[in-house]
């Protein structure tokens, strides 16, 4: 079930890339918005916004968007793109939702995802031996699923693609965009969409950000992060029992460098 | 008429601060879904997302968004924020819109714009006077509509501040969260959102991308800029018509370090 080809070639290739973002009640939108802005100016895409239903998904802010395309009604897709959000905690638990992205994943050459989306790729059986990152609050839960934590902004293991925390899917996105239309492509849809980024401060990192600030953070958002560690443990155990699941990737490396990985977000 | 307040004093020290986010069809959603993102998460906050209905609005890339809130029913808002995206162009000859702008201005702290949404604050004369800039491709019809244009990410002239094409909005809207909120609470939004850019090129404005690539991108827009530069005309001649509009700013100064003002999107 989790067999999916591991190779760019067939999709590098092709002249008409279909691309998949799932919504979901509670995601993040930044998660999708700025990379369905990335895929929507690739050229010859076409690009679908997933939900069970055609009815407004609100994301965890109060933006709501429209699906474009229901779960039962998604024609086969060349890469799948799983946000995150707090709604993901739920959507662990959503066998529907896990077994779309299982089904859905055998016909894709790239499965992808963002922030804490790459926990529901987990969930659903679809990392496990493969190199992966989250938003920083989060990322050590996904060794909980079989998956090796890597402290990078954009992750590429195979046919994996993942992103860390929310704006990571902008960077997430021109990476993928280059390996499927070529560097001219991602250049131009970088420079259109003037991506010469001035952050006012050194702080968007666990990296960069002053401690006591990390703290507080980490204080305010521990009782989430604990819920999401509890749902995390119940997808682990439904994999463990799953006839075929938690294959071994075939290529397991070191991570990058690592921070002292708090439960922040 | 366009008599707004010039100061951010009272606005800093209130204790629920109103914003309002403007939709249009075929926005650029990345330029309304950015500071969205930011303004999401600052503390008090009441964020609108405003259209004339409550139906739908499709971006130009198919993305849409739920407006939560009419023009009619707007309450007194604190920051009012226009977007860009080719839709623009007729909006800046929509007068029902203009209007509102100019209603709602008058109660507003920060009147505000990310990408070419400046063109659209300028056409209802809400930028006259004021240095401001816009997306790279039309930063120099500003000058048509009174203001002075600055090739900056993000322009603060008096309680008027405007963000560069796209992407930057993310930026201005730290930026405004700062001057709102305070430093702190910047920096914990920018490290909630992991805001850490590491861009895959280095072509995300025409200071650094490859002069090839900016002329075949120019090429590729050069009739649409040219569309809206004679929108932007027309707008010009409208404000000039205007009795009460195009007042003096009270403060010139020369622009920031000028690009050669290709007209490129």
């Amino acid at each position: 079930m989790y067999d999916v080809p591991l190779s760019l070639e067939a999709l590098v290739n092709s002249e008409n890339t279909r691309i998949g973002l799932v919504l979901f009640p509670r995601l993040t939108q930044l998660d999708l918005t700025g990379p369905a802005e990335v895929f929507g100016r690739m050229p010859g895409a076409e690009v679908h916004l997933l939900w069970k239903t055609l009815d407004p998904v609100p994301s965890d802010r109060g933006l709501s968007i429209l699906p474009t395309t229901t779960f039962n009604d998604c024609p086969r897709l060349d890469v799948i793109c799983v946000p995150g959000g707090p709604g993901q905690v739920e959507l662990m638990d959503d066998d529907v939702t896990l077994q779309f992205l299982r089904r859905i994943a055998l016909g894709c050459s790239l499965i992808t995802s963002v922030c804490t989306g790459s926990l529901v790729l987990g969930a659903a059986g679809l990392l496990t031996g493969f190199r992966a990152t989250c938003h920083w609050s989060s990322i050590d839960q996904l060794s909980l699923l079989g998956a090796e934590p890597v402290h990078e902004r954009v992750v590429r293991d195979r046919n994996r693609i993942t992103g860390a925390g929310v704006t990571s899917g902008i960077d997430f996105a021109l990476t993928l965009l280059a390996h499927l239309s070529g560097d001219q492509v991602a250049q131009e849809v970088q420079l259109q969409m003037e991506y010469d980024p001035h952050p006012p401060f050194e702080s968007g990192s666990p990296r960069t950000a002053p401690p006591a600030l990390i703290e507080a953070t980490r204080v305010k958002i521990s009782s989430f992060v604990e819920r999401r560690r509890i749902a995390t443990e119940r997808a682990a155990a439904r994999l463990a029992n799953f006839p075929g699941s938690m294959p071994t990737g075939r290529k397991r490396s070191t991570s990058g460098p690592c921070q002292s990985a708090a439960s922040l977000e």
